[in-house]
């Protein structure tokens, strides 16, 4: 079997247009203008790629996008303040702090000063305690998961009864990818750095969603004939094919091997990552639209 | 392989007495009497079983403790305003409002007002993100399955790298203790009614939570050999053997088969049944701590 290639980067293309519509109607029937805040503290230069790319997405979507970028050593009080004032700011409804944060910063006492329906990362607790109670009308879902699952669902259909595996437990991606799996009925495994006979477990599956941060660890004699797999992973290693010096990206999937036994499965890139960016502009959407007093759009129907 | 017995009822009891003389310590060190207030909606039989005996514990635990029993036709307002006094009210650490609560009353409105740090039944969003994400610190974590953790825990020793399944996704039991079972590092899997082959999923699992409510469902040949077999289910049965009319209480598990494969297995009753109550206690005390700045205790290690 040689599987069909999951085409993240079109469906997310698509799913951004739909939701530039949708934005453009809801600017026209209430005069709500989607906004976002994303602060950025410090140049790692992986994050300062991943903010410029989201504020470009904000963009063609139509949403009012800010940025704050702040210098490595501001004071957690001004941060803190800083998300304050964006919690009070009616014209921004999607707020997203760049992880990681530096040292002197503690993580969890930002994420849950962002008012939850305001939290577009879905990282803060009530989210999270929302999401995993089943309440996802409510919650703001992390958007790799939320995205990784549109892409089984629109390779598999309905979920209900599937046996899934997630390898990985991290709160950002492996946790609430159960979570949504489970929703969907799936029989969901989690799986982790002390998981007994991995390739057993995987092999098992009827989804697999890779969130290891292991470059190609996931081979192909692990993965089930027609299995759904979903690499989240994004690991850069050397690839002096391309040059000396020359680096490219890869998941936590054997790619070539698991697509001779996958039915279907994602690249990296182009898989997951445009997605997850897609997602964050839905939950912006979302946002504003509950503001606005508006039903939550099902995302995964209205690309069709 | 014959299993060795669980005998919950015999360590929910040295549970509560180790509590109660930390409750003492408490009293003496700080002043600070731990208080719980039940309450009951209605006249609803089991929900009364239930309240009188939380009562009981508090009261062999030396700790204050309060029951609202309020009519069946309590309104959502009296109700809610009952909840507000309790949150405000010092005395009080812990606030249990015994569920099934009437049609007319909206559970979640009512759940999602106790203050979460008085929340001892660790069913508030914020409580339930906070496990999720690993928090337990900062948690409450709900009884049952905080208290089938422990009986798991006695018995195997540490959980890291053992499989285990939970049948059974309620918010109530299945989920907190997937979640549990994962920060113990455990490899869970979460089956459901939507399961496909639950038998060939349980019996490759070390850990068997059976939260399903379905009478002697789980068969003893589902059961891996040694196995440590978790049975929260309580379930009425007919017993005419015991004279016309008579009922008794069965787990979701056939008790007499699985002890043949099981390495430790729980009775119904008298297994995940007192811990329950025991760790009501327990959180009641966790929150009196907090209040008075003082580190949680743990309950496991408290035992012995
Ligand atoms: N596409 C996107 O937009 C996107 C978004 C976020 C993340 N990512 C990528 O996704 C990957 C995972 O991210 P993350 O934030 O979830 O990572 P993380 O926080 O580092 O978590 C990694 C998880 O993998 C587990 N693990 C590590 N080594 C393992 C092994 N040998 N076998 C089985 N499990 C193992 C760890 O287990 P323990 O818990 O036992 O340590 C942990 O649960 C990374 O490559 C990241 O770059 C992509
Ligand atoms: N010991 C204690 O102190 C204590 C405390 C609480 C509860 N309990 C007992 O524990 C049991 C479960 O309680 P609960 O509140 O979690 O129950 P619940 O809310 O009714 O949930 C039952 C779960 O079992 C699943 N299920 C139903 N039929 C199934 C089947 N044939 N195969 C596989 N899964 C099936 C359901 O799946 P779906 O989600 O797909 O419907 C659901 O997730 C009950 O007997 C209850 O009395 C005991």
């Amino acid at each position: 079997m040689t599987a069909t290639r999951i085409d993240g980067k079109a469906i997310a293309a698509a799913l951004r247009e739909k939701i530039a519509v949708e934005g453009k109607k809801l600017i026209d029937e209430t005069g709500v203008v989607p906004g976002i805040a994303v602060v950025i503290v410090g140049e790692d230069p992986a994050s300062k790629v991943y903010v410029a790319s989201k504020g470009k997405a904000a963009n063609e979507c139509h949403f009012k996008s800010v940025e704050h970028a702040l210098p490595a050593d501001t004071s957690e009080d001004t941060l803190l303040s800083l998300v304050g004032e964006l919690n009070e700011d009616d014209s921004i409804h999607g707020i997203l702090v760049q992880l990681p944060l530096p040292d002197h910063i503690d993580e969890s006492k930002v994420l849950e000063l962002i008012r939850p329906d305001k939290d577009v990362d879905g990282f803060h607790p009530i989210n999270v305690g929302l999401l995993t109670a089943g309440a996802k009308d409510k919650a703001m879902v992390p958007c790799t998961p939320a995205g990784s699952l549109i892409l089984a669902k629109r390779s598999l259909g309905d979920l209900s009864g599937k046996s899934a595996v997630v390898v990985g437990r991290s709160n950002i991606v492996g946790k609430p990818m159960a979570a949504l799996l489970l929703a969907e009925s799936c029989t969901v495994t989690i799986a982790h750095s002390r998981t007994k006979d991995l390739p057993s477990v995987v092999k098992a599956a009827d989804i697999v969603v890779a969130a290891v941060g292991r470059p190609q660890m996931i081979k192909g004699d692990w993965i089930k004939d027609g299995a759904c797999v979903i690499d989240v992973g994004i690991n850069r290693i050397p690839a002096p094919e391309r040059g000396e010096g020359k680096t490219r990206l890869v998941g936590d999937v054997d790619y070539d091997g698991a697509a001779e036994h996958a039915g279907f499965i994602t690249p990296v890139p182009g898989g997951v990552g445009p997605m997850t960016i897609a997602l964050l502009m839905a939950n912006t959407l979302t946002s504003a639209r509950r503001a606005a007093g508006l039903e939550d759009l099902d995302y995964a129907a209205l690309l069709g």
